[in-house]
């Protein structure tokens, strides 16, 4: 399988499915195509019926869209486990992993995730407060009905901690405040070796976007020295 | 199973996993709950985690979102043809429907559903001119590659006509121009039981919401009397 993806700084839907694939230890090759150059659009539409990144190569067949992607992992390898196997279970992570594919618009667009920076705390807005707010509940509900195993929203790490690994990156760059519940989760979310993994070739990338790098005021830059 | 949903003339998200629902025989009950009133979040509430609508009650189980609720019920009936059974064709239909759960904002925003109006064609600006573009892209290169032996997407009634289903009214209501091969698709999902019924049901509708009755010049009004 060949994923391909767009820069790890800031490519949230990037972000997920290469969780899902390396958390659950897929085989497969990457690819990563830098947003915002020349020959971006050319780069991505080689691979990409839809113009837009992630798509995954699974042989002869294409998949686009971070969720589409999990979905056909999870019908492809059935053996792994993607999704909870409890039908309750299984029925609430996808019900969360869809709400945020296509909500928390307020949020996604004031906070773009961007792995390098430690913004000031500042007010983002009423939206974002309602946004922050059914996060932290979707968190607390699941954790409590069916977290009990281990550390994440459903016990083992699934694809629904996946969905929701970016917006943990943004609670972390803007410092919004979570309570203690939700930061012990997200603590448990950094600390997965996925996750740092990421984390790190993110740090280590030589492209900087000015468009994703806010006007705020900057606590701290973690990649000091790169742009 | 019980799945509740909102207006029928107005819930684009309501008629997706119905559609599914009704189209491949399954037996379920409904409730619909009108929007905007003083009662409907209460009501909503009563049901639904998320606070919205669509809601499927499966026994004990409770799942939330168009897509997860269709993704749930391939999952618990996996005999019903809601995805196409061929892994090329299934991948290209989980793409396309996560393409549209998450995107074409231009469209959804410019073009609220209201399958009992049919406005004079108007300029809708170079946003929902790119979206229907790329609408008008997936329906050919899908039907092209996977749609020969059936009028829909995958020629069987599927998961992906059911989520593009509410566009298709969006380009009727606003009298969007569409090519030919567009247009034969769009009168063969017109012309479905599942669809006929639905748009009689909501014809028959006696709310109206005036935020989603817009200002545009109108060419047809189908309810005539009811509001």
């Amino acid at each position: 399988m060949h994923l391909i993806i767009a820069n790890k700084l800031y490519s949230s839907w990037s972000m997920r499915p290469w969780l899902v694939l390396r958390a659950l230890d897929f085989e497969f090759t990457e690819t990563v195509i830098p947003l915002r150059r020349e020959d971006t659009k050319a780069r991505i539409s080689e691979y990409s019926p839809s113009g837009k990144v992630p798509v995954l190569l699974d042989g002869d067949i294409v998949v686009w869209d971070s969720l589409a992607i999990i979905s056909h992992l999870a019908d492809r390898f059935p053996e792994k486990p993607i999704w909870p196997k409890d039908p309750a279970a299984r029925a609430r992570a996808k019900s969360i992993s869809a709400e945020m594919h296509s909500g928390f618009q307020a949020l996604r667009q004031a906070c773009p995730m961007n792995l390098g920076k430690r913004y000031a705390p500042r007010d983002l807005g009423e939206g974002v407060a309602a946004d922050v707010a059914r996060i932290e509940m979707i968190f607390r509900d699941t954790r409590a009905k069916f977290g009990d195993s281990g550390p994440f929203l459903f016990g083992a790490f699934s694809a629904a901690d996946a969905m929701y690994a970016p917006v943990l990156s943004r609670f972390e760059t803007y410092a919004i405040p979570v309570k203690p519940e939700a930061r012990a989760y997200m603590d448990s979310v950094f600390a997965h070796p996925a996750f740092a993994r990421w984390r790190r070739e993110a740090l280590s990338e030589e492209w900087t976007i000015p468009d994703f790098e806010l006007g705020y005021e900057v606590a701290a830059d973690l990649r000091a020295g790169v742009a």
